[in-house]
């Protein structure tokens, strides 16, 4: 980090020393990740100059660091002409869901601009829905024909290799450029230049329809080692690829929307974001929780007299309540991560289901007569105890199924199991442990006062 | 999936023929993962004899598919003589964390199987600590020097490529096996045969020390796009390469392991842990809660006076303690999300507890009035509503400051920040929201009763 403070440094100096070349020349030197931070890290009035002096290359690589409101932002600042020029030398897919922010006027300038095969395809990518294969595709690819020999593939490759994203993999097709198989670069380089490509290459190809989600996609990257995944249309013609990149942005963002949504915070919340938007997309969820408190405020309500008759009760509230929740949280979160790694079937399910029960049995008992015992010796009441501590085994494991059914049924009903929000849960536990304390309480109430 | 039921049939179909060429056959065809997962799907029998027939080939390609306990139990099966020729041949990353757990014995017979130069790598890794670069690398890389011309490049990368799990990118080593440079294929395939390699390699390459840690690798892997990580020793020579699906997994398990730490499942639970390992994982945690759920007893205890004046005031309890949870989660979330990406310097921090502030006074204030409405309706007393409602603007404002903070600390101090977990938090939150929530009570009480 110290380096990229003095980066940010030198880049100041040049700027006042009016030595633009200097700072695109290291600019060509850093990558993307750098240059954005530093970029960052320059006070206001810096950045507007530099902006103005950088050349297009360096604001083409630094700006895919950015999120897409401060793209737009940026490219806003440098006008029209060389936001083109920018543009132009991105690659398709964050081009592609950069452009769907744009007013059609501009959108349809910069596609005059550049060539009619890149901008078909573009077109073609804002076609497809948002987060889909068919969007955060690349086409970028080396491809070659079932008949070619392995000298001409490497030919092929020699010439299209400083386009390609992939030059590892080359897509093989068939006549109705329907994807036949892969050769690695590897397997060109170690078979005979006269071999047929369609000898060598590999038949066994994981590929996506260009409709798959981008969860869907997750969950192959989590099973099988890629390097890229081709993307196919209805006919099974390759449509495009998503390279490697990508791949580690698709298992970034799903596992930060897992732990977004078990926080019950729905929509990306990051350090830039405004407070009033950050409050706009906490506030659904705490405001129905709310109104889900509302109804353990009510069962207590209806335990009035008993509470009334040993307050004492009251001392436990919170800590049941809050057991249950945490339980709960717990078995929801090996749950979520459960499903989001392999697929299940009746037998794991009941297998699962009653692993958990048999945990909440030993934490419960645990817990249980753990409470029960400080209880006793703290009020010095037996029986408070006895309920305190019976109360908190049956809510533990009325809590942990929860945390396990719960997510379950979601998945099975094809809903994210993970909007099942920690918060969620414990809410529900609330009221699940409230009835049960209560009810216990109010069986031995003549025994307690 | 229904494919890979069938081809489980047709395993146990070929099983009862006995026509076990035909498993392997079709196991050559198949991904790693599915053949696990078909394995998986055979009753347990079928399971016994399938590894009695299966060659070493096809175990070794589908042994990195499962959990290292069920590895480990897969190839005490097959008996050492077997296992020693499915070990030799996986890759050095898999196979190093595996031989860890081998009894000193077996270690050294596997050990004396292999050459030496294999022999010594491994132990070498294996002398690294766990989750470190030194023992998730791979000496499967391609390196040249720095004088080669690039036609000899590539005659190296043609002789070593099957050896090679990294042959789109080569690296150059000065004469005392320093980390020069690095070159792709591709640019060996754009570049002239007589240029050399030194003219045309790439001088800026991001490495990590054979001691990093698997957080700070995943914190570069989330910045940089690479396809690998070389891996330096002290003077900065090339030991090994981390490859892109052990990159892919590095970033998988850090993602588990902050949606875990968030629940507080300390250590990894999945779905085939067994019931009391569960258990004994999550109790820790738990029984911690259950202690600072006492803390919370004994501060409503503190205003048994208040509450027996007006027990309506336990109403609102668990909604207010549950609330301040909520908030406060959501905030963890927010802050452990961002720590993992970027890092962070005082200005940061300032702005995003200033933030995270200003949040908390718009969802305070909003809720908080929502709630004395309700309250007043519900309880036709305006003083409770003003009560409940000012304490739960004061509660969501503490709880979301200590979401945001709480992490922030256990950062600054070099601790992960996700140890600081939901129920932790929500935990806390329980007792401050407690002691507001009974002061304000008690400040008021004559107004109550």
């Amino acid at each position: 980090m110290k380096k990229i403070q003095e980066d940010a440094l030198f880049v100041i100096e040049k700027l006042k020393e009016e030595k633009y070349d200097k700072i695109n020349e290291m600019f060509t030197t850093k990558k993307p990740y750098d240059l954005a931070f530093i970029f960052q890290n320059l006070p206001e009035k810096h950045r507007a100059s530099m902006l103005e002096h950088l050349n297009e290359a360096s604001i083409a690589s630094m700006l895919p660091k950015f999120n897409q409101l401060k793209q737009l932002e940026l490219l806003g600042k440098i006008g029209p002409a060389r936001a083109n020029k920018v543009l132009a030398l991105l690659d398709t897919d964050i081009l592609s869901s950069l452009l769907r922010h744009f007013p059609k006027a501009d959108l349809d300038r910069f596609l005059s601009e550049i060539n009619d095969t890149e901008a078909q395809y573009l077109k073609q990518m804002m076609s497809y829905e948002r987060d889909t294969a068919g969007s955060m595709m690349t086409n970028r690819y080396l491809s070659v024909q079932l008949e070619d020999t392995v000298a001409a593939a490497v030919e092929k490759a020699r010439v299209h290799a400083m386009y390609s994203e992939t030059l590892f993999i080359i897509y093989v097709l068939d006549k109705n450029n329907r994807l036949a198989g892969t050769v690695s670069y590897r397997d060109l380089v170690i078979a005979q230049p006269d071999d047929l490509v369609k000898d060598i290459m590999l038949k066994q190809i994981i590929s996506v329809p260009y409709t798959a989600k981008r969860a869907e996609i997750n969950k192959l990257l989590k099973r099988y080692d890629f390097s890229a995944i081709p993307v196919l249309d209805d006919q099974e013609r390759l449509l495009g690829v998503i390279t490697f990149d990508d791949m580690m942005q698709i298992v970034i963002q799903e596992a930060n929307e897992d732990i977004g949504k078990l926080s019950a915070v729905n929509k990306e919340i990051d350090f830039d974001t405004k407070p009033v938007t950050a409050a706009k997309r906490r506030l659904p969820w705490l405001i129905a929780l709310l109104f889900i408190g509302l109804v353990s405020g009510s069962i207590i309500a209806g335990f009035e007299d008993t509470l009334e008759k040993v307050v004492a009760l009251a001392f436990f509230m919170p800590l049941i309540a809050g057991m249950t929740g945490n339980t709960g949280t717990q078995s929801l979160a090996v749950v979520v991560r459960g499903l989001a790694e392999q697929d299940i079937n009746p037998k794991v399910v009941t297998r699962l289901i009653f692993r958990e029960f048999r945990v909440s049995l030993i934490i419960g008992v645990t817990c249980g007569l753990l409470i029960s015992l400080i209880a006793f010796i703290w009020q010095g009441n037996m029986h408070l105890g006895i309920v305190v501590g019976s109360s908190l085994l049956l809510t533990l494991i009325l809590g942990t199924l929860a945390g396990t059914i719960v997510p379950l049924v979601l998945y099975k009903f094809n809903l994210d199991p993970a909007v099942a929000s920690g918060p969620l849960i414990t809410t529900i536990n609330d009221i699940f442990s409230l009835v049960v304390y209560f009810s216990i309480a109010s069986f031995f109430l003549s025994k307690l006062v």
